[in-house]
Order: structure tokens, then C-alpha cells, then sequence
């Protein structure tokens, strides 16, 4: 309930009528967000979907924030934003592409998301490629302590482009995709992960069970 | 998970190993966005936080999403980027102040954002001015039908003005603000809200109460 520039000055965030903990105690649970990163391809979007079934099915709440929902939504290009009725100039301002600035505020975007998700007592599951490792400890930088989980999803590059599940490497390969991570742009593996899924060796149930067993080893569940 | 250029092409949403039956089940709780539009001052965070509890007291997620948790994170201002690490042409790109087509795009954003809530399960709470019909109707598109409630606030500007919790209306008259809704930059009214509150003539635990109903009317509760 703004209105006038720079007033971010008169801002404070809001107690609310509710407590904190009234919100925890009534919905029972804790908010949390835990942030897969990994390649294309090292399964981070399915392994997030089998943590959200597992935690749906015991009657909490979760909710996964990936490519495809966040890409098509918030964070559209610039050619999605112009099918949507933007101007050229507005278009090209706020449409997110896949250069360094833009991944940049598209994890930034995602982040902020994914701690009004956990401030709402959601366990956030966050799949995006989030190459950078400053833009992720942004991120965790946000979040109360305790409550962010970055899950390396670790399956070798040679095991994600044989994969290749949209083909895109294939077409990184062949020059048709620019600064595509692992090939054209680098990744920066997590040097203190809450926890690494070696997605090559185990299945998304196995993977999925182990991040479920982090959280309650962390008191979120 | 997505890594290349214009790559949306390739992207379709998740159907997810959950589907939407079965989490509404699970959960046992619709998603849907609830609108709060209305001047400065015309109580529209209050009205949303008083929902909010009475929503989470029943044991029902409902999230609150208003200028000051939204302004502060996700749509940080040029400053506000700054302060956080952007560069300078980064920080202005992307930070969102008060011209029309930064307002456009804030309510973009809270309106994709509203959906990701509703779309997991959560009554989203909206309290922004959204001075412009056209941005609103936008957000409503998104929406599957049904889950979408427009609420005018609608007291009137003078008593919004003598209210001026923060201060505004009086920065706005001296010059100080620019472009402030109903003194230098237009209010459209919604012209077919789900409800119009009184808030000049209702208390805002009698306002919560009439959105509750509503909610209880059409479904989602």
C-alpha cells in the first residue's frame, strides 16, 4: 500500500496480526526453502517433484519453483512479455534472457519468491540450473538461518548431455544455443552444500528420500 | 532447468508425478487469489491481514502480499538493487519505481506471483493501489475462472487522505511524491468487482468477515 517514489524509505515490512508462531502452530509447519542446483539435465526439476509428493502426501505443504513455471510466468523473455501486450521498450527492459545480468535477477526473482513461500509456512523447492555461485548465496542470504537448503544435484556433465532431455545440448553443440551452462558458460559448483545428490548413481525416489531425511535431521519436518 | 536462448520454445509447464486432485486432497484447500484494490490509506493491508487470520485461525494457508513485503524484495527499487550488489544499468533496468510502466510491471510480478501461490494451494492476498484496470484485468486472465476476487476498497479520497497513515497524501500536495494515485496520477475503479468494501463505513473485521463469506459463497472455502 504505496504510492509515491522513493518511499521505500516508509516502508516496514509488517508484523501482521498474526504471529509468527500462531502461523506455525495453526497450519503446523515450519517454512523452508531448499534450492537444487545442478546442470541441465542432472534431474534437479524431478527430484524437486518427488520431494513435493512425499511431502504432500504427509500433509505438508511444498511447492516447486522451476524453469517451467517461473520461466513461462514471473520471469518471462522479452518475447513472451510483447505477446502479452508490452511495448518494445518495456519488452526488452524487464523480459529476463540468459545472459550473466539476467540469470542473475532471475535467481534474485526466484529467491525472493521462494522466501515469501517460506515465510508463508511453504516449503519452497527451487529447480533452476543457478550457475552463480554469489547469485545462490544471495539468496541464502535472505533466509533466516536454518531455513535454506542448497542441494547440489551432481550427475557429471558427460551423464547430463547423454541424457539430454530437451536436446539441448545438441543444440549447444551445434552453436544454436548461446551460453549454455556447461558448454559456453561455466558453473560454479556449491563449496558447502547442505547436501549432494549424486543423481548418477541413485534414483529421484533415492534422492528425493535423503533430502526428506535432511529436513527432519534439521527440524524442518 | 532450462540453458539456452529463446528456449521457451522447448518448455511446457509440469504436469508433476501430483496432481492438482490430489494435493487439493491432501491439503484440503483450494487456491485463489483475492485482489484488495483501492487508494493509499484505504485500508487494504488491514483488511488483508484481518483475513489472513481469520483464514489461518480456521487453519487455511492464506499469504499476505502487499507493497511492503513485495517493494522491499521482489520489486526493489533502482536503489534498493544497488544496495543489494547490482550494478549500476543493472540496478536500473531491472528496480521498479512509480512510472506507469514500472507500476504495470510490479503488478505483473505480484500478479504471477499470487498465482504460483493459489496454483500451490494457497489464498493469495494482494494489497496493492493497481491504480490501472488494464494491469488488473491482466492478473485475472491468468487466473482459472472462479479463482480470481476483485475487492475495491473503496473509501472514498478525502477520508483517505485524512487518514494518511504514512504521511503520503500530505508529501504528495507539497510536491514531494511524484506521480501519487488520486492526486497526480489516476484511480480506475474496478467496473465489475467480486465486492466493493466500504471501508470508509465498515470496520475492517467487518470487511474480513464479508471476504470470507464471499470466499465461502463461490467455493473456496
Amino acid at each position: 500500500m504505496t504510492g509515491g517514489a522513493r518511499v521505500h524509505k516508509n516502508l516496514t515490512p509488517h508484523a501482521g496480526r498474526l504471529s509468527a508462531d500462531r502461523r506455525r502452530e495453526k497450519l503446523g509447519q515450519r517454512g523452508a526453502v531448499v534450492w537444487f542446483t545442478g546442470l541441465s539435465g542432472s534431474g534437479k526439476s524431478t527430484v524437486a517433484r518427488e520431494v513435493e509428493a512425499l511431502l504432500v502426501e504427509d500433509g505438508r505443504n511444498a511447492a516447486v519453483l522451476d524453469g517451467d513455471n517461473v520461466r513461462l510466468g514471473l520471469n518471462k523473455d522479452a518475447a513472451l512479455l510483447s505477446a502479452a501486450g508490452y511495448g518494445e521498450a518495456a519488452a526488452g527492459r524487464f523480459g529476463l534472457g540468459f545472459s550473466a545480468e539476467d540469470r542473475t535477477e532471475n535467481i534474485r526473482r526466484v529467491g525472493e519468491v521462494a522466501k515469501l513461500f517460506a515465510d508463508n509456512n511453504v516449503i519452497a523447492l527451487t529447480a533452476f540450473i543457478s550457475p552463480f555461485r554469489a547469485d545462490r548465496d544471495l539468496v541464502r542470504a535472505l533466509m533466516p538461518k536454518g531455513a535454506f537448503f542448497e542441494v547440489h544435484v551432481a550427475a557429471p556433465l558427460a551423464v547430463c548431455e547423454a541424457r539430454d532431455p530437451k536436446g539441448l545440448y545438441k543444440k549447444a553443440r551445434a552453436g544454436a544455443v548461446g551460453e549454455f551452462t556447461g558448454i559456453a558458460s561455466p558453473y560454479e559448483p556449491p563449496r558447502a552444500p547442505e547436501l549432494v545428490l549424486h543423481s548418477d548413481r541413485e534414483t529421484p525416489a533415492e534422492s528425493a528420500q535423503r533430502v526428506v531425511a535432511l529436513l527432519k535431521r534439521k527440524g524442518v519436518l
